[in-house]
């Protein structure tokens, strides 16, 4: 019959956008979308005016860190320009998420630097595609105070173990101590239900009382 | 320490606006929002653009049919403006949800009324609440062609039920022939895991060969 599809699905063309665009998020389909769209449609104006204002505002204004090349909404990021931070222990890192689950955890004082990405020859990511010379600069040249430790945090899985190991490598002949972060329970974790190679590191890293 | 919590969680104030924002969304938490934030942050510019200008625009030009009460762009939507649908056949929904289901199983060639909720006198939400009114008003003075059938396709819910009972009422005097939505197993469905109620209502409304 000549008007089946003509109103599309019943939706308007408004609507149907929305959707489309809604739905190219990770995670979210049609159907999660048409939900999203549907909540938005009753919302006040100006919530979703918020909404838009805030997507063009991030996209305009962040961009990344000249020194550590985290997310910043200017030229040096906030912990970069903190004086009070100790500017000489220097934290690597896979992502910018990793950056901030540290800060969550309101123990680290140092400044940090984003690799964007780990070694991951398979898929093509080689050290020219994470900001490693970056990082060899960095340490190279650290002006008035130079770093006296650098903390490798990459991610537990092999490609960011790789990365470590590559990045221990790189760091040695320059003389400045390089540690990782410890591996082995974690906190509320049950032996029970723990994977033994979890297990292995927790025994071989055992610490005195 | 004077410099925790001045940085945020390491997040760029930018970020921070679309994270909160994202997460007033229903189903949407603080980590799923920002798992969303930081995948808009690494997508093309033009993308996220697109994807906030089809917010304004939803916002900005859906509306609701002046004859229906569905969404539309138009004053008037496309299944009303549409001549080859049968506009002497009207099926009454919930909501505009309802009415994209229908249309998606293609098997409907009418009009639609929605009434945009459904009776709940525990919620507070009475006859004057839905556009009742507006169908009686439309069965009335249907002009030259008048209504021969109002499908009644309120949800097999309580609500839904008491709702398409009570319009039964209202429409019973003017004539018009009134039908609701078959109740039954569904299609796929196995015996074995329907509950009770769908099997009484399969078994009264069983059909001959």
């Amino acid at each position: 019959m000549a008007h089946r599809g003509r109103g599309g699905e019943g939706l308007p063309a408004a609507m149907m956008g929305l959707v489309r665009e809604l739905s190219r998020l990770p995670g979210i389909g049609e159907k999660t979308a048409s939900r999203l769209a549907f909540n938005l449609l009753h919302r006040p104006r100006e919530e979703v005016i918020a909404l838009a204002e805030a997507l063009l505002e991030m996209k305009e204004r962040t961009s990344l860190c000249s020194v550590c090349f985290g997310l910043s909404d200017n030229p040096r990021c906030a912990i970069c320009a903190d004086e009070g931070r100790e500017h000489d222990l220097i934290c690597v890192v896979e992502g910018p998420a990793d950056l901030m689950a540290l800060e969550r955890s309101r123990s680290f004082d140092g400044a940090y630097h984003v690799l964007h990405g780990a070694l991951a020859p398979l898929d093509g990511v080689g050290p020219d595609d994470l900001k490693l010379r970056e990082l060899m600069a960095r340490l190279g040249n650290s002006g008035a105070r130079p770093v006296r430790e650098v903390i490798i945090a990459t991610n537990a899985t092999v490609e960011g173990e790789a990365t470590a190991l590559y990045l221990a490598k790189l760091i040695k002949p320059l003389g400045i101590k390089t540690t990782r972060l410890a591996r082995g329970l974690p906190v509320g974790g049950d032996l029970e239900y723990s994977d033994s190679a979890t297990l292995s590191s927790a025994l071989s890293g055992r610490r005195e009382f």
